[in-house]
């Protein structure tokens, strides 16, 4: 008989005999790894982290009981206990529940998450906000190992320290982060997680403080205390949080055993459990990175199904930098913990002391490249166009108003389909236009990517490279990457009737609205703009000469974006002028495949050349 | 004989005997009060880094060695010393250097600066770059107690630990930050800091340390451990840093003697140097936070010159807040670090349980606000305008995306006159404008700042209110704080020839210009637009139904801020509209007083009617 048909609500869950709970585990493993199979997902983190989910509504009384997720992509069991189990075969698709926590789907999403590092300080605001209201609920936040490699959960940990107000901390440490990646303080608790390790310094404390005993009381507290700094919690004493750990979060019995004991600990504690990513689900364990956020799978053999044919923007990038980089050592490559989803770990294996990797540290990413450019270096910091939003004083303060050379290259801008709102980069257009001295660029497609990455590279000047997740258009690449001039769009195509300018990726489905629109008898003139800032004016005055109807179309805000530019320049001219506008309504926009949600913006081919039909009525 | 007037660069430093350098440290506190007591500034903090910068000066060999100035308000000195003294005199005036380091200025200003906590990142950039071209400069970041506070800090230091790239770093501590305000690892650090306590420890140590001998050497390396807890550096060094100190940082020959001693440490090296902010003039020594920054005042009394009449946006923000607290005990107020910049110091003293200075940690401070207002409570978060380009994504992600009400009070929003282009807020309207959701509204006045204060805490939606720096209007304030009308302007003067919509503290200047078109027989509207999201648009049509021509005023960049709405609005609407679009032209303005900047930039009731009529022609 299964036990997870039979959860409702963590109200049901609680009242199971501990017996039972590794059969419980056993069946959201099975549950998770088939639907993610199908629908897509991050998988790893959820997988592991199913026993510390599973532990806290056991013991704790969610939903006043609050569960804050950190990054939010392990949550998946979470999901499944607190009665979306009908819900969550549409995960991620279109209409169906996020893939991540979210307060809008249910109460026992206490916060929502998509990005790092935010759990802490969220968890410490519902703390003081518990004790001013003099509730008793708990507050617990469940943080990754990576979380803590952001600047802000550091400015979280102290700030709690500080306030002492009641929190528990659960560290789900699996270990990818440190051992793999990141920082100093990283590599120290690293070696001190490992379990041999651990008992050894077992021992050899409880020898060490044996022989204090003769030495009277005040050498016994300096022993004490030299005993705990054998173990990983000292930084974290050293901040006023009490430690505890480490221990194994992938044993519900002794997960269910330790939050008993500590969860009346009084003050902020922080409660260390190491797991393993993947958890369960063999490929998984082998291969975590590839696991981490997958698409769809065979359960079997953990293959993926369906690549896609020819080159993802991406791998443009990655292939790009590396040619470029063999024959200028002064390309250096930076991110901050995305190796693998920006195609930096190409360069990683090729030039790896030109490669640097801080951590989720987004901030300090900038500004390092900034240091470097100003020594004459070329680094390139290759990042999420959402994630971008974490440097954007340093992109303003450090990099533009000091007219560094840093080459930033956002993947995933515009639509990036089933990770939905916290992670469209639908505002980079918007924010970075207004920062004066910065060039901003988005290629059409792959092939127009390798050439406006060698323009940014030789252009001595800040220069943005924004281009969207996932296949290109299939274009043929040309041989090897040239210099474009900055600020020159191209005409595509011409017509009488209106001209649509497009910019990056909407390019291409532009041309297609065209050639649907000349069908209908409407001659419409495409041009790919390839640069937003500068402006090329110049081809817009040649536009409104043709025609005084002017299309616009973009995979960013309709605030403030490439539209806006054109709105502002064509006002400011005082130019005769008709303007449609297309791209992201003035909206966060859910989660769904980006086809479907192109469909629905009207920013695919078929939509922007109906809009057009509208329009010219 | 005076000294400093025979130092035209480090080289003539270098040359002088020791003996003669307190006398110079003298001649450049003289100086730097003498000037600023004329031109205002940043006092407390460029008197206490005297010997500081003097030491780096002479021990190391600037500008092949680099300086990195964090935050950079300490390095008068500095700019003293590196061949601009005869500049000096015009500080921070119009045409004048500035009061930051500026790669511009001078080769000795390696890294510019303004906002906290980048110079470790900068630092770190710089030494990778030395290091792979071979070369065998020193890289120096001096960095305050306050700068370690920020996130981003952490973040390089975890980084610089793992690339254990030779890197001095001098932690210029002055005690301000960390026993005021901030933080558990600064209470740690300032405990152990007092010079009686080092003794002590010291004395304890040794003996500790003695008794050891006797127990063979492996307990011997676990009691070198503890000895080293004894001491602030334990946390430095568990992330990979060497640290040495304190020393007294105030102390020349002390400061030389170490710097040569730690010169040629390799990998990463902390020098912990104690000072005192506002050391050798008294008035500052007292009241460091008044002489933080401080304008025109008295070098006999200390007193200021020349206080503004009226209130400040700022003060009116201050008092309001208290008012509205006292009736609501779930307004929070939040701060980061600058409790008398905000005025939050009146809440503060008020309702200290209510108040959180989380130090400079934006981005925790914003999302920390998040999970305060997801349980019920009512933050209201204050911070400057360009300080809010640290927590955008924090914003969008945590606020703004979860519709949760917290109040954004952006001071210092638009021109703040002589901290120049790292602090004039210039960007606000245009990069939060782009996030959805959001409300944003700019007061024309002191008292219309009472009211939007109360809506946006009555709003239960995330709420922006952006003010200018500096003295108010003059205007009568309303007794009581009342709820205006989310999303809707007002008209000030009706006129048929044109319309003036302008934002915040455009407002008053616009509604003069109107009085002198006046008096050239021009009849101008005039709105104050309150809002520039939700936009009143059916004000807007009024507006156009009465003349199509249209004039904007706003202090911010044109580019993505309010005119760009107002261009985007009558662009889709298709509007028979001619638009002039008044405000900051898209570059870095530099530093001035105000008064200035709005003449220069042609945002002054003048020049916007100077502008208008040229634009009737």
């Amino acid at each position: 008989m299964k036990v997870l048909p039979s959860i409702h609500s963590p109200k049901d869950l609680r009242l199971i005999k501990k017996e039972h709970l590794p059969t419980l585990c056993q069946e959201l493993r099975d549950t998770i790894i088939s639907t993610i199979s199908k629908n897509g997902g991050h998988l790893g983190s959820s997988l592991g982290a199913v026993e510390i989910i599973t532990a806290l509504h056991y013991v704790f009384n969610t939903p006043e009981d609050k569960i804050i997720f950190d990054t939010g992509h392990q949550a998946y069991a979470h999901k499944l206990l607190t009665g979306r189990q009908k819900e969550f075969e549409h995960i991620r698709q279109k209409g169906g529940i996020s893939g991540f926590p979210k307060r809008y789907e249910s109460p026992y999403d206490a916060f929502g998450a998509g990005h790092a590092s935010t759990a802490l300080s969220a968890a410490l605001g519902m703390a003081i906000a518990r004790d001013q209201k003099k509730e008793n609920s708990k507050v617990i936040a469940v943080v990754g190992d990576g979380c803590l490699t952001g600047g802000m959960a550091y400015e979280a940990l102290q700030n709690a320290g500080l306030l002492a107000s009641d929190m528990l901390i659960i560290l789900n440490d699996n270990q990818m982060f440190i051992s793999q990646r990141v920082g100093a303080l990283g590599k120290f608790l690293t070696k001190l997680l490992t379990k041999q390790y651990v008992q050894m310094a077992e021992e050899r404390a409880a020898k060490f403080l044996k022989r204090f005993d003769e030495l009277g009381n005040n050498a016994a507290k300096l022993a004490k205390r030299a005993r705990s700094i054998l173990f990983p919690g000292t930084i974290f004493e050293e901040m006023g949080l009490r430690y505890f750990g480490p221990v194994n979060g992938n044993n519900i019995d002794e997960m269910i055993e330790v939050l008993e004991s500590v969860k009346d600990v009084k003050g902020p504690v922080i409660l260390h459990a190491v797991t393993k990513k993947g958890k369960g689900y063999k490929p998984a364990e082998e291969k975590p990175t590839k696991f981490h956020g997958i698409g769809i799978f065979d359960v079997e053999t953990g293959d993926t199904i369906g690549k896609a044919n020819g080159i993802t923007f991406t791998q443009a990038f990655s292939n790009t930098l590396v040619k470029l980089a063999e024959k200028d050592d002064r390309i250096n490559a930076i991110t901050a913990a995305m190796p693998e989803g920006t195609g930096l770990d190409a360069f990683r294996d090729k030039f790896p002391s030109r490669y640097f990797d801080v951590g989720i540290a987004e901030e300090h990413a900038a500004t390092f490249a900034a240091g470097m450019a100003a020594c004459g270096l070329k680094p390139v910091y290759a990042l999420y166009s959402s994630f971008a939003q974490r440097c954007y004083d340093q992109i303003v303060h450090d990099v533009a108003l000091q007219k560094l050379p840093v080459v930033f290259a956002l993947d995933r801008a515009g639509i990036v389909g089933e990770d939905g709102p916290t992670h469209h980069g639908a505002f980079d257009l918007s924010f970075l236009r207004t920062v004066p001295d910065l060039i901003i660029s988005a290629p059409a497609d792959e092939n127009e990517l390798q050439h406006l990455l060698k323009t940014g590279l030789d252009a001595n000047l800040p220069f943005v490279l924004r281009y969207p997740r996932g296949a290109g258009f299939g274009v043929e690449m040309d041989a090897k990457p040239k210099r474009l001039e900055i600020g020159k769009g191209v005409w595509l195509k011409q017509g009488k009737d209106l001209t649509i300018a497009a910019i990056g990726n909407r390019v291409h489905p532009a041309l297609k609205a065209a050639q649907l629109l000349e069908e209908k008898g409407l001659h419409c003139g495409v041009i790919n703009m390839r640069f937003v800032k500068p402006l090329d004016s110049a081809l817009l005055d040649e536009a409104l000469k043709i025609s005084p109807r002017l299309v616009t179309v973009e995979d960013n805000s309709l605030v403030g974006g490439f539209g806006s530019a054109v709105a502002e320049y064509t006002a400011d001219k005082q130019a005769a002028c008709k303007l449609l506008r297309l791209g992201i309504p003035d909206e966060f926009v859910e989660h769904a495949k980006s086809a479907q949600l192109y469909e629905q913006l009207g920013i695919n081919a078929e939509k922007i050349a109906a809009h057009i039909l509208e329009w010219k009525k």
